[in-house]
């Protein structure tokens, strides 16, 4: 029987090798999979390593997993948020599942001057990418941020080494050939409506590299993951240690 | 009004300088959009070229078009041929809208040992991939071959200069450190069941680079997409002249 595999909080992990799963992780073990005490489980706390464990104890709300075994199985160098312009008919859903595969530590949606969609259900995208990693068999869970502004992703700027904004009417810098150095980047994908030559100016201003994903017009999904399979090309993230 | 964009075949460009438009791209201008003599149009016809046209003539099964101006929208300087296996519910729909975005020239579906999905919709492919050519703004249409076995497709190896064959056992090279000298490349991606050793082994003895996506498991859909960005892209064919 194939090890299924649930994402915990780091603070879920005990020193005393035990491994506590509550909420819907827990309701998706003992009611849906029906999982016994006994039991094998793989378990990850979103630090790139796979712990093989034992069910020692189920009660009403969490149960207790005594780890067997541990595996580093996807140790990352760089940090890495996609900022994803909200999109129409639940095409974001889309962006994060492909970003989750990708190995994108964060997700941001935000509405700028083009944004065509308003409502956003971070339930349903939480409940994405934890799908999506687990089916992908990704020891890190991406995070999904609530919905912002455009004007806070660029407040958010001081928070990254580096930033990318890709922006159609930029027609020679490509990501590979930016400045990546450091371990926290950010890279920030328009809407269906793009952006505003307006906001591209003020990206540039607060320190972004105004990046092109090429002369296509990509949709705004492909291009969020056009550019997210590109960035972690470039920084070796997509690599085999 | 955004003028609209048709596609014709290379000889329904006319040597006096007018353009025939036939078929169901005929009933998609005089029937879906009621084009009238005097009308604008954008006609492609898979050479890169952009065709500003009038309408002349509207016959009962065919348009006949005047040519204003000639831009060269999109030059190509690598041809390249993406294999996909067949993939479930639809997935290649989806694959193929992708490609045709990013500029493949070619998609062709293929079944090998691993393949769960057996049924493939040429017509519905080839209108996904007209479709997302003229929603894409592309020059070029994705042509979609017929469905055909992997031992077809490795048949085949010889109309390429350079063949790339994604494998999940291979854990190092990749395809920026590929040998993609040549005018037509080969990429080949499998389905959702990947490939087998022994289809792996067949395709590098008949001249494949095998190279890895990465160390993180993708869907089929995502491996097919990731890979043709990143070979574009290596190739240089994602950028502005």
């Amino acid at each position: 029987m194939e090890i299924r595999r649930f994402f915990v909080n780091p603070q879920d992990v005990c020193a005393n090798g035990e491994i506590v799963v509550f909420g819907d992780e827990f309701l998706h073990m003992t009611k849906v999979l029906r999982y016994k005490t006994g039991y094998k489980a793989i378990v990850c706390a979103n630090d790139g390593i796979e712990r093989y464990c034992t069910i020692k104890q189920i009660d009403r709300d969490r149960a207790i997993l005594s780890v067997d075994d541990e595996k580093v199985q996807d140790k990352k160098r760089v940090h890495v948020t996609l900022f994803a312009g909200l999109l129409k008919n639940n095409k974001l859903d889309f962006a994060i599942q492909k970003a989750v595969e990708l190995g994108i530590d964060e997700v941001c949606p935000f509405l700028s001057s083009n944004t065509a969609e308003t409502k956003f259900a971070k339930d349903r995208a939480d409940k994405i990418a934890l799908e999506a990693a687990k089916q992908c068999g990704s020891a890190y869970l991406t995070k999904v941020c609530e919905l912002c502004d455009f004007q806070d992703v660029v407040k958010s700027f001081g928070d990254f080494d580096k930033v990318l904004f890709a922006y159609e009417d930029e027609k020679k810098n490509r990501i590979k050939d930016c400045d990546l150095s450091g371990k926290k980047i950010a890279l920030i994908v328009g809407a269906e409506g793009g952006f505003t030559p307006e906001e591209a100016r003020i990206a540039k201003e607060a320190g972004a590299q105004i990046v092109t994903l090429g002369r296509r017009i990509l949709r705004a999904e492909t291009a969020s993951i056009v550019a997210s399979a590109l960035l972690l090309d470039t920084l070796g993230e997509l690599d085999y240690e």
